[in-house]
């Protein structure tokens, strides 16, 4: 099997509405064609949409999921790669730092903790229609990108994510 | 040894200027005189300043620290009970979990998966100086208050502490 | 409030018979007696035992749980300082981490884990009626430590704790 | 892409002879031929063997790490899909509970931490040369298998993977 490639998480609420649903699949479609990995938690809502998305292009689809096992979490009907972490949302650490690059669509709490991990750790956020961010000491956040569509977020993610690359290597180097 | 009472939890960055740590320092003092335990990430900056007021007051201080032991991660001086987690940034989860209230002072993106992370398990955050949020879908969230000084910030997290309690000891009854 | 103290984990079953709660018990005992905090899971069986030993004897009791909450997680009557981790089985890494050594009461799968974990971090172990291990390789392990009595557990506990501390800073010395 | 299919977990010391390298890779390499998904802790000794085994056979490799990134947690150069935790041997949960079963190959106590987190949530765990156990209370433990050789521990594995799916469907029925 060949190395899968760029892992690119997707993080949005277990609710949403179609509109949200259609972004997430959208964002989950772009995702495989450009021949990466998709992590979500594995469950409802946003990660459902971008689940199917993906998996319906031929894309590999890993659910980080929050329970011990498939009783207590059961993946949606896309994931192939299930994760149990048994941590329930401190799961969301776990999804981020595996991917190059976030991308949020809408959310709530849970998602908005997905964001602030990812950027905590210089893992690159991509947004649409999701939580706007200003810190409160004012200091900017170059990793912190927000996207018009689903085809675009996920242009600038594989963008980010390689310049991430590029970036670590640079330093690695000197 | 009595009970040690209500815990609140301060969380804040562990850099940050004079005018954070004079406001952090008057958080945990407000919160040993009401006979509360001061739970935070047990680091420095705001961490540091927190737990010296409460500590001055007489209250006790305990460390959730992100490393498997005090080499990794060294307790700042007024930590008399740290709890190593291993875990890094999943502590943040611990942190807020284990408290009845939260208390934001300022802070960067670690502070902010801490605010997410405990209004998604509905506990109470109240923020002095801290983060502004608001949710994509326009939702209100009435368990995200401002303070306007470290002593209303204390009071107002006691309040929704107890208010808290109240509200599910009704619905334990019910 | 003076400094708690060093910090002793006891480990056990969540059930367990009257003669394990028994030792459980003047292990709790012993560890209150000896000015130490007392840190266990939390929950039933010798957790509890422990607990209201060292709580009977003027102790600290703290409990490393592994819900999000009191709701899914209730602590024992005898835990005055609860800690929730929402992170189910992972607790146990949290528990022994924040111990300067371990007693293992009897014990199933999960006290093997802590037993393991703590080895893992070079954290003693003291058994009492627990379980007897022999590495594959047939490496000796000097941290590991057969007791006799409860007594005689805390006895040993103190003592490797100790020496793990006197050994650490003779490291950071040189 | 097809579903990847059963998940079956190596666990094993990262240093470790050439004797334990063989016959992890031997495990590996099995684990592919049946077309299972090899998880692993993504380290090396043990871990490196078993995945290059899986890995020359056409297997997937999937890397749970302890690090947040590769700087902190290089994956051995058999990962196809690394997941970086960030809470250290935390990590060792995540990897268990991924499984449907988990074939152990020598090993010291991260090893054994595996086996009892295993175990404790009825995980079947199947040893080649690794931790002899016998629980103190005495009772039997039918998850607990000894392999002569690496395709036997596979084929055991695969069987208890098989059969704990059977059994649990059974259940999920009544």
């Amino acid at each position: 099997m060949r190395r899968p490639g760029l892992q690119i998480a997707v993080v949005g609420d277990a609710r949403g509405d179609e509109i949200l649903a259609d972004r997430a699949e959208g964002v989950g479609r772009a995702i495989a064609r450009a021949g990466a990995v998709l992590l979500c938690g594995g469950g409802g809502g946003v990660m459902t949409a971008a689940a199917r998305g993906a998996s319906e292009a031929g894309g590999l689809v890993v659910g980080i999921l929050p329970g011990t096992d498939a009783d207590g979490s059961p993946p949606n009907a896309h994931v192939e790669l299930p994760i149990f972490t048994g941590m329930g949302q401190a799961r969301n650490l776990v999804l981020v730092l595996s991917a190059a690059a976030v991308v949020a669509v809408g959310g709530g709490w849970g998602t908005l903790s997905e964001i602030a991990l990812a950027l905590k750790h210089g893992i690159p956020v991509v947004t649409l229609g999701s939580w706007k961010l200003d810190r409160p000491d004012g200091a900017p956040e170059p990793r912190l990108i927000a996207a018009s569509s689903p085809e675009d977020a996920v242009r600038r993610a594989l963008e980010a994510a390689r310049g991430g690359i590029l970036e670590q290597r640079r330093e690695t180097r000197e």
